[in-house]
């Protein structure tokens, strides 16, 4: 008899579907799209040749622990230059508050699964960064959403939020996926306060704070607690959970990213992970410090900058010229995404139907939303293309969108 | 205000602990133990070089994309060349039926994210891979043990728990993970049979089929469950899913397995992959695929079948002569481990503890026991040390053994 394997999945599958930026990754791999859609860096900044010297380095020196399983926790070197880099960009750390893992996504996961009962509430950002939304769903979390302006977050809204008791605040403060927008200094400070009168912890993820094109860098959410706890430069002890990433510095094919918490967190974390998939990739955490170990990323983040700066500003530009008067976007201090908003009325999931007509793909922003609304929006990227192809893709986008406006759809 | 950390942690973390195993890997770290304790891999058979070569290749050939984030599935050579090989070794799949995961141990949570419900019941040998337990746990789960013998699990115990309900039987078939038992075509056949009439998938672990040292193969449970429902050679629709991977054949340092099912189930898995981690190491899967696609690993594995033979000669011949006559093992026909049996009263644990001041280890059997028991069981690893140290180590550990049972423990 066959087996009727949809009788036999769990419940918390059942809220589970594909992820639409996924399956646009998959539209993207026909050659003659222009993709704004995906959150793709730029393959011209892979530092191809610094690979291949690391992993000759790697194997030839130390072969058999690279190739190896390994500790749970991470490459002991690897984490240690983690928090080296972290007590100058953050807060004081030591290994001990590191736990690698494949791929931010991945800390995300572990965060839902160590902190998230079925139910509780997680305060997010509208919008807010798809990925999480699918992690925790799968652990049955629900979401209160606060408003975000140009500015990020808008505090007196989080602060009745808090009031409901909800388990953490997830906030991408610089950058954000998919708004572009960075919290201001100000706002990051009263977060700290807000979150510490309430006892509520903070997740910060920061996949891109280093990838900053104009403006003053702002310190840390991390950092703004510690001193708001007078930690006076000790260890960090305080109420955040901090994430951030190679992926977006090095290469994202090597899943390898990094989550900073207090050790008893960390301890619980990697508890975690030993279920989930025993450790990530000893040799590419190897080849990874070796790549980086003598201030390599410091010089390549420059690079990976004004690559990034030159296609914003195309992007910028040429949606000036070519998009109609009456739809929006931000304009992002750095990252990858930047953010459109349609008249009210007009629903992007339709325009992406006549985009694709015309080769162009973005991904509208109804998904990141977590309880609904955003129809009307758009996240672009911009890391991805050539500015000549952001020139094509965007006047192509123009097109669409002047045409979807007139015909009735405004 | 501190953060009470610990008042915030979802219930199903509280039945987790730190692995045994992976405890004990930290104590392998002294270089002067030997350890029998790990599931290591011998360092001295990864071929080093073919990676410097694939690296190498890879990088020059497909730098882009090998760097770049990837579709969740897995890179789709990599898992034709798979299809290609379970074809000959197994049966008939396409690239549909696969999904590259990050080491088994990925495939293992996945599957208890996808199927289990708090409280379902798996049937498990008993004792069995501890691994799947930790997993699993964190998904509520409940085991059903069925003994087992050198043969393999007990068919009719098998048929009475199957008659409770279960999600799933997990087995591993070949030179099982803990007791190196290798379950016999008969015992296969029947399987198949009862799991086919109380309707109850069956999920084969098979991390070390093409690991054998003497004997003949037996058909994967696929195999038989294919020919069961006359299949005749078309593409596998059946009732098991089976799980493999590079880690034995390769270098568990790539992190890189692969999980067979029916498409319907690989999709579903494909939607958990997602939520999780996005997708597995590109960069890996490209070298991996590099390193074996003209056959390379038809050549490699009868170099380590002849390494891990020697080793496990070495080790049965030495534990004849070391281990007192009221201890009893196991003599597996491949794989990478033996199962140690001490008289009934005689705690593992303790005899561990001893064995350590000796500077020598292995793994207490209780772990690998779902519904307790096992505590007189230990397991004893003979693929990571050379002949030499292996006769050096089990010479102490006889030693320790025959102390302990002289000292009233017996």
């Amino acid at each position: 008899m066959q087996t009727p394997w949809e009788y036999r999945y769990a419940h918390r599958t059942q809220r589970m579907g594909s992820s639409v930026i996924r399956e646009l990754l998959k539209l993207t791999e026909q050659p003659d799209i222009i993709s704004f859609g995906g959150g793709l860096p730029a393959p011209e900044v892979f530092p191809v040749k610094e690979f291949q010297e690391a992993c000759n380095q790697v194997l030839t020196d130390h072969g058999a622990q690279a190739l190896q399983y390994s500790t749970t926790e991470g490459y002991l070197p690897l984490r240690e230059m983690i928090a080296r880099h972290n007590a100058r960009y953050s807060v004081r750390v030591t290994a001990e508050h590191i736990m690698i893992t494949s791929g931010s996504q991945q800390a995300l996961d572990f965060i839902g699964r160590v902190f998230v009962n079925r139910g509780d509430y997680i305060v997010v950002e509208e919008p807010t960064y798809l990925g999480a939304l699918q992690a925790w769903n799968a652990y049955g979390a629900q979401y209160i959403t606060v408003r975000t302006d140009e500015h990020g977050m808008v505090m007196d809204e989080l602060e009745s939020a808090l009031r409901i008791g909800p388990k953490f605040i997830y906030i991408l403060p610089n950058f954000q996926n998919p708004s572009g927008c960075t919290l201001s200094l100000e706002r990051r400070m009263k977060l700290v306060e807000l979150a510490d009168k309430y006892g509520v912890p903070i997740v910060e993820d920061d996949p891109y704070g280093q990838l900053r094109y104009e403006g003053e860098h702002i310190p840390s959410v991390a950092t703004l607690d510690s001193r708001y706890r007078n930690d006076n430069g000790g260890e960090y002890t305080g109420n955040v959970i901090y994430l951030s990433t190679f992926s977006k510095l090095l290469a994202p094919g090597l899943r390898l990213a990094w989550v900073i918490a207090p050790p008893q967190v960390i301890r619980r974390l990697v508890m975690t992970k030993q279920a989930a998939d025993l450790h990530t990739s000893s040799f590419n955490q190897h080849v990874a410090y070796e790549v980086a170990k003598n201030g390599f990323l410091d010089e390549h983040v420059k690079v990976i900058r004004a690559t990034y700066k030159q296609r914003r500003d195309a992007m910028l530009e040429i949606m000036e010229e070519m998009f109609p008067p009456n739809v929006r976007w931000t304009k992002p201090q750095g990252g990858m995404f930047l953010w459109g908003m349609l008249p009210e009325n007009v629903d992007a999931a339709e325009v992406l139907k006549t985009a694709i007509e015309r080769k162009v793909a973005f991904v509208p922003g109804a998904a990141f939303h977590a309880n609904g609304g955003g129809a009307n929006t758009m996240r672009i990227n911009f890391s991805y293309s050539t500015p000549e192809t952001i020139r094509e893709g965007i006047s192509r986008l123009g097109t669409t969108l002047k045409e979807a406006l007139k015909n009735g759809k405004k």
